[in-house]
């Protein structure tokens, strides 16, 4: 369902991959590859050594490799949820921002916690609502830079909510696989005693289908429960992929920029064009989705797939369902070419 | 705790990790190689297709490629918890054989069964306690041949667990890794309509850090709860480590069977070599591992490490408190070299 498909003369809105390659480093290692052995649970040591260097106040020791931030979002929530059971049998509450990524609501369902919402407003939190949910809840779940909104949280709002869930002992998962694709300022670390930052080589370096990604925490509890959990589950992560994306931590910080100077024009024109034709969204301010109002979303899903070969997702499936996500990870002669249908069909409409 | 260690002078009858490189063509697609994007969460085309060939009755769809054998059990389990949960609000349960692979117990709690044990006599299931059992429980978990036993369970013991599963619609999670490694006769694909059969490259191929696995299994709608489980919960198998995996189905069965006569030498070596020591152990007919009693095994595996430098884990991990591990995936030297410290150290004692 959330697999975007290629063919003649189909624009795809639909999944958030990027389509420009990874740098050409990380195929350099691969010639003279000859690894099998099982690797470490928590990840390749040198893997882990290069990320210290991004995070403060860190050791090798605070990072667990994981296939894709998926798994690092899976193994946390699972890991909190059996700490959680050991102190009390009450089912847990985790607090989720709407609109969502699409996977938060199924994987904090299977870890066994009872959903809350607090609703975005303009497609940021609003700290009042947060604070009086987050009180009841064990755990949290914030993305700034956030899939599907494309927003960034005030760093204000981010240093409150290290407050907050510090003083009732929230767990906050962050999940930042953005963090090296903001338009308006530096990415913002959140940090706290029970922090679990989630990251991942897919989005900043074109990795998606090599599956890469990490947790990084300052809470030794969590992160051993994790990794007691990944022996089971998964052992280690793919010691090829960790290898490649080892090696992308050597790539000079050239990559990123250029990277974002490409992501920024895309922004524009799709910003533009939507404002052009009369839509109601937010300005993306990171990430590379847009989120508009669309009068009677699965009629414009289906009918833009079906009579004009452009693909788009439901808002509904992040849970906002008067919207419509276009992933803007194309070429922009494409966004320019995708913008036309959908004015076309708007204005047949 | 289950990382085998190296080093000066050690000998590790510990991790079960092969010691034999791969086949050399599964490296030959890695100069070419430049995948990045995302690929279907069920896993790739081609590396299905060519599994095809080896199950019965089967289509590129019965299949569901992961992270190791380890993922395919996990999401199997999880996913039957789940269906579950929408038909009976009580706690399911799991059956398991004892001594078990320790990985299992953490998983079926994990998933939210209750587990449910059936000793093993001789190292084999005794179907009558079996029958009594399984009426009970919503899932069980078989594996011949099996890790730590060695033991592959007789074909009328396998059609009758294919018989009273059927009847009581019980899961039957079928972890047969070793299928390529037996040495008394072919391997025994048991069917049924809710099997899962699980299965891996790790010790046939010789990849186990690379981590492909797959389950199979002609229970639709459970490959379709497994497939929408791990769109969230880790998304596609990395997609380097598939092509991988693919290049191994291509390989001559020649590798195959010229492994299986090391692993016959090195079985018998090890078992009469145990034999002349004077150990109770049952003779292993498929897998790479004993599982000898040993008078207070903790004792035994603290000194024989500290003392003799030979790595071999406690019995306790695997639900056999009086017993000791000892996986035979070395060289012929080393597990003549490892049976001579035991001896010396057994006649200390």
């Amino acid at each position: 369902m959330f697999i975007g498909v290629g063919g003649e003369g189909i624009i795809s809105f639909g999944s958030g991959q990027p389509d420009l390659p990874p740098p050409k480093e990380v195929y350099g290692i691969l010639p003279d590859y000859n690894g099998f052995k099982y690797g470490l649970i928590q990840g390749q040591v040198n893997l882990r050594e290069a990320l210290v260097k991004q995070y403060p106040r860190s050791t090798a020791d605070s990072f667990v490799i994981t296939n894709g931030a998926s798994e690092a979002l899976d193994l946390s929530l699972r890991a909190i949820a059996l700490l959680q059971k050991k102190k009390s049998r009450k089912k847990p509450k985790c607090l989720i921002c709407r609109p969502y990524y699409y996977s938060y609501l199924p994987l904090a369902e299977y870890a066994g916690f009872e959903p809350v919402f607090t609703d975005l407003k303009e497609g940021r939190i609003v700290y009042e609502d947060f604070a009086k949910k987050i009180k009841d809840c064990k755990a949290v779940l914030i993305n700034s830079p956030s899939n599907p909104t494309g927003r960034v949280e005030a760093i204000e709002t981010l240093k409150a909510i290290e407050k907050i869930t510090e003083r009732y002992g929230v767990y906050v998962l962050s999940d930042e696989v953005y963090k090296d694709l903001i338009y308006v300022r530096q990415n913002y670390l959140i940090k706290g005693p029970h922090v679990v930052t989630i990251n991942s080589f897919s989005k900043t370096f074109a990795m998606t289908g090599l599956r890469v990604g990490y947790l990084w925490s300052l809470d030794k509890e969590l992160v051993k429960q994790v990794i007691e959990m990944k022996s089971h589950t998964s052992m280690n992560t793919s010691i090829i992929a960790q290898e490649m994306a080892y090696t992308a931590t050597t790539v000079p910080k050239r990559y990123i920029d250029e990277q974002l100077v490409i992501w920024e024009s895309r922004r524009d024109m799709i910003y533009k064009g939507m404002v052009e034709l009369g839509l109601d969204l937010w300005k993306p301010e990171g990430a590379f989705y847009v989120l508009p109002k669309i009068d009677n979303p699965r009629g414009f899903v289906r009918d833009m797939f079906y009579k004009h070969q452009v693909i788009t997702y439901l808002g509904e499936w992040f849970g906002a369902p008067d919207r419509v996500r276009f992933s803007y990870a194309l070429d922009v002669d494409k966004i320019e070419e995708g913008l036309s249908r959908v004015g076309k069909y708007l204005k047949s409409r």
